[in-house]
């Protein structure tokens, strides 16, 4: 087993189980009337090396020593991080660390590597490189898309976990906005302005049916967002592209600004929009993510128009829906709608905080991710670098320890006959 | 569950057995020290639509109704065949056959539809299509990378599985050899001229150290080669397509031909070449699949240049390694190479059958197929056309079916806490 991670994490503790490699094994039958059947033993095996980009917004728990990496190096991956430059000098540190660990662990020295670029240069030769066999990305739509176009140019084309742009939807049903507006207004916009606005979960559109407690809602939301303390962005240029594309959905025909914080240099003034779900079906501008701390709220006529709008949307990290036991009707008919736009659907809640658990699916359908058919957080995430191998009638001392009749590392597996 | 398959196979068991779900769930921890912990359940979701390009080379197995058609129904996606034009009458009853079973179980008409088209406009047409969100393909490397292509400049890339094109190596060890030469020879050029070489398992290249061993396979497997019945090949196309390449290949500068049997019109006539390593090397058009009955056997003059041939080669579908007791060491010393380069390495053995098993993976690295992280073949097909979806903190009354606390369909799952 990889002995890279030594601590007693829920990663380490799913390596030590053994389920990612996903054993199966088929024993042979040499009599078997339509022919002799061989025997099939299945497991998994890395990639190969994976190039992994830094994300501007965690510096941690994204980035050098983020998800990705650990994934990678788990699955068996020599890494090759090339650092963001929003934070040069955190990504030496931990790089630095890495690199202590791999030595300590006496693993070969190009199990990491680091590398530092302000510009695209060193990103694009990494992606180019035959030797590279994937690649993971979380940062913005452009940029996540240049690097799937890239990697599907190559003479050997590679998977692209890019992870790129989501507005996450929070849907809000009437019963339970009766009974609970303000509240959730308010607790809206503590997601909706944590950490500056800058989690890829950041519920940027609500879909509500017009009514009371709708503007209830807008009250208490318009309140918070009036009285929020500007932010500091992670760049002066994530600063500037927030101020440009919530001014350019404020300024939108059929858009109206509800609410907007203060503002100061690298800060945020968050931003209440609204329109009705007519501009927001005709105008896909409307569709896009703002990075930052800015919601466009859909006022939709009736529950038909919400179910609409919300299958009108674009691939999604989450989906929130707002109900309570009257609005079950309602939401039954919307969650398949959510479950088809989003990695994961949430009941009375907000997408941002992302658990580190086996269950989690952090991905969804394009643009939010670039393969929806994969996790970046939680444990499963380790299985977007791995690839399945079949060994076919091998004797007991040649297999793959993991597949060994003997099952000397106690993998869990599925035989059969 | 998807009552589509309703016989008793290796599919339909696989499916009410559920496993394909992935179910996994962590439970809720309201008072949790480091903050309330939610309720997360994973299961998996059909990924959309999905258009299937039939075979040319298995007009049952693998098109109309063949793996992907099959896998991709399992999934729960609808399925649109594009026929291949090597037999339009059969893939015309075939999905005859199909239309009738989708009516007969009541599912919606646009379950499974079926378009025939001699060119490559409705093939185009369907993998540019929005609404398409998978493609299944078998066949010949050039159409492959351009579907590959076409999909991945969609403003919504989609996953493309494209078989395509491998010569399935064969390393023959000095010890086995001495002791079973010309049987192997003979086995060997049984396996190479199956469906007149035209299986994608096809065994194209040989390799192994020059010595007695090695001549005595050459004088068996060229009187093989030589007495073989010329058969007919699939459609005219294919049949001057390998007359082509083998020519080339047998014209080579520094490739000898052995052996080759006689022909006639529509007919493939089979041949033994063969060269030495160096030049195998120093020329990587030496490493391209001739679809049809020829191979070519690489002379090495000891294990590490045979180490390095076997390095060289692109990705394959298959690595046979012919190996007895005393040739372990050199067997266990090419096995990671072999695995490194295949989907399935075989011992003692040709990859001409391919056993339909919960074990098998029929799939390898680039240009073997498109995508090394999944298999055409057995039960495992049908996670390629699934993506992951996380329900958050729903009541157990709107949660699917396959993840409810009370696990009405008895899915396989793995619990946390």
């Amino acid at each position: 087993m990889p002995n890279v991670l030594t601590t007693d994490s829920l990663f380490a503790t799913h390596l030590r189980e053994g389920e990612f490699a996903g054993v199966r094994i088929d024993h042979a039958d040499p009599a078997r009337a339509s022919g002799p059947k061989p025997d099939l033993r299945l497991t998994k095996r890395a990639l190969g090396p994976v190039a992994v980009f830094g994300a501007s917004n965690f510096p941690l728990a994204f980035s050098v020593a983020g998800g990705d990496t650990a994934s990678a190096l788990a699955a068996g991956c020599p890494v090759v991080v090339k650092g963001h430059p929003a934070h040069p000098g955190t990504g030496e540190l931990v790089a630095g660390a890495l690199s202590a660990a791999v030595a300590a662990s006496e693993l070969p020295a190009g199990t990491f590597s680091f590398l530092q670029d302000g510009g695209i240069g060193v990103g694009q030769a990494l992606v180019s490189d035959a030797r590279i066999k994937a690649v993971g990305f979380t940062g913005s739509r452009g940029a996540g898309e240049a690097l799937v176009r890239l990697a599907a140019a190559r003479s050997e084309p590679i998977p692209v976990y890019a992870e790129m742009s989501a507005t996450n939807p929070v849907v809000l049903l009437p019963a339970r906005l009766a009974e609970a507006a303000e509240q959730i207004g308010t607790a809206f916009v503590g997601s909706l302005t944590l950490g500056t606005g800058q989690f890829c979960t950041n519920p940027g559109l609500v879909f509500a049916i017009e009514g009371d407690g709708l503007e209830r809602f807008l009250a208490a939301a318009a309140d918070a967002v009036a009285t929020w303390a500007p932010g500091v962005m992670l760049t002066p240029g994530i600063c500037s592209a927030f101020a440009a594309s919530s001014s350019q959905v404020s300024n939108h025909s059929g858009v109206s600004l509800l609410a907007e914080s203060g503002t100061a240099d690298l800060r945020a003034s968050a931003k209440l929009l609204a329109t009705d779900a007519a501009t927001f079906l005709a105008n896909p501008d409307l569709h896009h993510e703002m990075f930052g701390p800015a919601a466009l709220v859909v006022r939709c006529s009736d529950l038909d128009q919400l179910a609409d709008v919300l299958a009108a949307v674009e691939g999604q990290l989450t989906v929130a829906i707002h109900f309570n036991d009257a609005d079950h009707i309602a939401a039954r008919r919307l969650l398949p709608i959510a479950m088809d736009r989003a990695g994961r659907v949430l009941a009375n809640g907000f997408g941002t905080g992302v658990e580190v658990s086996p269950a989690m699916v952090h991905g969804g359908p394009y643009p939010s991710t670039s393969d929806c058919r994969t996790t970046s957080v939680g444990t499963m995430a380790i299985e977007r670098f791995l690839r399945p191998v079949c060994l076919q009638d091998f004797p007991e001392d040649l297999l793959p320890e993991t597949v060994r009749e003997s099952n000397p590392w106690g993998m869990p597996r599925r035989v059969w006959s």
